[in-house]
This record gives C-alpha cells, structure tokens and sequence, in this order.
C-alpha cells in the first residue's frame, strides 16, 4: 500500500466558516503544531478578498512567517479563487497552489458568478500559469458528488472537468464533497471512471460530514486506490456558499484509523489530539470529532 | 442484493444506558412508530433483573401490550442474559429472543462473573432451550472487534464461539463491536473467516460509533456480504459495562444512506426521523444521529 498523504485543510476550511477572526499567533501555532505531528501538506487558508472572507485576510503574512522560519518537510498549500489570488499566494511563496471550480452550475455561480465551464477554463488557466511560476498545484473538483442546491450531479459533468483539468497537465486531482452527498459506492464508481480516464492520476478526496458518511467513503475511497485526504482538525469545517454543510472528517480521527490498521505510524497522533482539544478550546464548544474527546483505543486496564 | 435487515436496538442498547427510566407509555409510542415506519425488528428491552438495571423492568409488561395490538409484520425481540431471563421471555411471547457472550474473557467476568467459555456453553444452552420453545433465536459475539479491557481479541476466539454457536445448529449470529475498535479491513476479514466455517450462515452486525468509525463497518460489512444490522434511533446508545462505549450508528443516518443508494425504499425515513427527533426532545439533548438534524439529503431550491 502507499504511503497515505495527509492533507490538514482546517486553518482554510475550519476557520473559514467561524464567526470570530482566529488571531494570527494563535493560527501560526495550531499550524506549527500539526506540521511538527507529521502532517505532509497544511492549507495554510485562502487567497480570498479580505473583505469577502475576513477570517482569511492574514493567509499572506501566514505564509511569510512559516516559511521564514519553516517546520520540517511540510507543504505549504493555499487556495486560489482567480488571478488576483494566484499573485498573492505566488507573492508570499506559498509552495502549494489549489485552485478548483464546482460541478455545479448553481454552486459555481454563487461562488464565483460564472457557470461551471467557464469557472473551469479560468480555473486552468490559471492553474497553468501557476505551474508555469513553478509551484505545485492541485485542482479540484467542488460539488463533485452532488450539490445542496442542484441535487445530484451527473458523473459524466465531473469526468468532463476532470478530463480538461488533465488534457492542461495537470495531474494532481481532488474530488471535494462539498455538501455531504456522497456515498460509498458512488466514491468507488467515480474514482474507477476517473482511473479509466488516467491511470497514474494523482487523487485527492475531501469529504464532508453532513450526513454521516465521511469516513465511510475515505475507507470507500481508500480501498479504490486514493492515497491522499484532505481533512480539518476537530472536524472543523464547512463551505459558505453551500445551504447545508457539516463539519470535515476530522484529521486526528482518520490518522487514528490509520494508525489502528498499521498505517502512518510516523504522525503524532497524541499530538493533534491535543491539537484538536485547544481548538474547540478556543471556541468553547465541542468540535465533531470523536478521539479528541475520547483518546486513542487503548487497553484501559489490566485483564 | 439481498433486503437489508433493519434490526432496532435503541429502546434496549440506548435505553439501558439513561439515566432515569423512561416511561412505559412512552417506550411503547416510540416502539409502535419505529414498527409503523417500516424496520424489521425491534428489541424491545432486555429481561435482567429490575435491580441491575431498572430501565429494562418493564420489559415483559412491554412485549405483552405489543403483541396484544400488533402493528404490521415487525418481529419483537428481546435481550436474554440467563436461564431466568429465558423463561420470562418465553412467558411473555416475545417472538426473537437474543443471546450472547463475549470473547473478552475480562469483559465477560464483568458482565457475567463467567470467563468467556463457560459463558459461551450457558447461552448455548440457553439458546437451545429457546429453539426447542420455537422462539426465532439471535445469539452474538460480544466485544467481537476488540475490548476496552483487553484490547485486541485474536479473530481465533471470535471464530471459536462462533463455531460452537454453528455446531449448536444456531445460525443467526451477530457480532457487536461492543467497544468501538472494528475498523474497515477487520471486519470484512472477520466475515470473511465466518463464510469460509459456514457460506451460509446469517449475519448480523452491532457497531458503537466510539471512535467515529461505525458507519464506515457497515459499509465494510454490507460489502462483505452481510445484510442485517443492529442500529439505534437517534444513535443512542453504549454498553454500561465497558469503559468506554459511545453510541451506536443511528438508525435514520443508516436508513438514509441505504434509500440514497436505492436500497429499502419501503422504510418511511420522515417518521424515523420525526422519532429520532422525539427521543432527543425527551431527554433534552443532541443525540449523536446527524440526519435527524441536517434532515435528508434534498435539492434546497430551485437551480
């Protein structure tokens, strides 16, 4: 089995959906911390006009700091939404650069005010001048699984995006379940199309939790050959624009899951389950995940 | 694909762990709405001694007013500890009575003051008793994934119960993950060990939610070949005599999931729902379910 890659999307997706702004100290800890657990990528937050998504107006001088002073062999990533954003984060030197557009026509539109193909051509565009500046680069598919407002989305409109996104170079793919719609079996279907489209193509998923079904379809989705999650710690998450959306699957519940098959031994598990305690700490209320609340399996006693 | 079996277990496996006791009237509405919206089975309670756990006392008074006015074709069923608790059962016309021991020698002791293969011989006995008395029978392997005291259980002593259930000539199993520790590739392995000892054999599956992994077993399992599932409303649920137990998969998310794939579009998921939501109203708190509270998967407006 390959090695699993751990993506940490909470600083973006997390906090993104907060109420109260997290002060630039606190997120340059939480990041520090999950990178020294072993994390491989870290999305550090979002290229975002400030006044749209204040929570991510700090993600420049985020990125600056880290990389001044950086943590092991981590991967800085950001996410892009246009132009604009792709020279901020190129800027600051982000080493990463994920950009995506939705499946859906509506989703597309309330985030961005264009239709799915033309987000997606702008999208590649910009994604190929991010390569040409030499960063790496991950472009997703938003709504892939279905959409809160269109229902379910046709598969044949995903393999569209994802056959232009690979006819541009592009290679490094994550599929995102932005409104919880997946299932099991639809995760397995839709990773084989993609596998017949491009064999070696490099899989992302990003499930949310909305109905229960997130680590059911990583597990669906690990056995189908993806290697590499994108996941929040605590569970933290959600996206704006979609009516209904839960929280990720939260980072320190998969690596545990992980850990009790064999798997990522190398990651400090205890580590991000502190993690995970300081920051529903910080915002005085339960976070979805379940280890952070009650530890790892462990024997509890002595037969 | 074969029907899946719906096998209702929140009025015994959540009730057992409240702390104050539900009314008889109450446990009777929620029991009649669960058979109305269209699950197979449901456990109505556990015959224990009333002052071990005085949840389950009217148990007996329970069965008898739902068999006095039955509602549809739902088959009733009853958790049975010991000789004792057979007779009652019997007494008072339960139609499925479910008998189990663990294969955590520790557990079993706390739960039995019996180590794991003489406990094992009782319920043999005790199941063969309610054969003869012409009852339907269920009997399980608790604590089958792991325990909370011991930790890991060798799949060897699983399989060894299980085969003395199998040469018993009792062929409705269950396994219940008693303490949460089943992971995806554990138990499509387990099952499969189970199908090579006896290709047709009928299993059922319990899994707790302790470590967020619950609904991803039942997806590992339903791919396994398994089709009958113990599930709680609203997710209630956890055994008082393990350490630490959360609750079980709710019944509504798992029927959700099924109808989103196209499977038991029979069951009425606004009724499970609208009871999930009751049980929660009753005791005053979120319960660990999501559907009841995100509601189903739905196109919010119009494109």
């Amino acid at each position: 089995m390959p090695r699993v890659i751990l993506h940490e999307v909470g600083p973006r997706d997390g906090l993104q959906m907060e109420r109260t702004v997290v002060p630039l100290a606190i997120k340059e800890d939480w990041i520090r911390r999950a990178a020294a657990a072993g994390l491989d990528i870290i999305q550090v937050g979002s290229f975002v006009h400030p006044q749209k998504v204040p929570q991510m107006a700090d993600t420049d001088e985020l990125v600056r700091r880290l990389t001044a002073d950086p943590v092991g062999g981590v991967t800085l990533s950001g996410l892009v939404l246009n132009e604009k954003g792709l020279e901020r984060g190129l800027a600051c030197g982000v080493t990463m650069v994920c950009l995506g557009a939705s499946a859906s026509d509506t989703h597309s539109r309330k985030n961005t005010g264009m239709g799915s193909e033309e987000a997606t051509r702008r999208i590649v565009g910009a994604a190929r001048a991010a390569v040409a500046a030499g960063t790496q680069v991950q472009v997703s598919v938003q709504s892939a699984f279905g959409c809160g407002f269109e229902g379910p989305i046709p598969e044949e409109r995903v393999l569209a995006m994802v056959r232009a996104y690979l006819d541009a170079g592009l290679r490094h793919i994550s599929l995102a379940d932005t409104a919880g719609h997946a299932h099991p079996a639809q995760v397995r279907r839709l990773f084989a199309a993609i596998r017949a489209l491009d064999p070696v193509v490099e899989c992302t998923c990003h499930f949310h939790n909305t109905y229960g079904l997130g680590m059911a379809n990583i597990f669906a989705a690990l056995e189908g050959g993806v290697t590499s999650f994108e996941t929040s710690f605590g569970g933290l998450g959600g996206c704006p624009f979609t009516k209904v959306a839960a929280g990720n699957v939260a980072t320190e519940d998969f690596v545990h899951a992980l850990q009790h098959t064999g798997l990522r031994p190398d990651v400090k598990l205890a580590a991000l389950i502190s993690l995970a305690g300081d920051v529903a700490g910080h915002f005085g209320r339960d976070l979805p995940g379940f280890v952070y609340k009650t530890g790892p399996i462990t024997r509890t006693e002595s037969p």
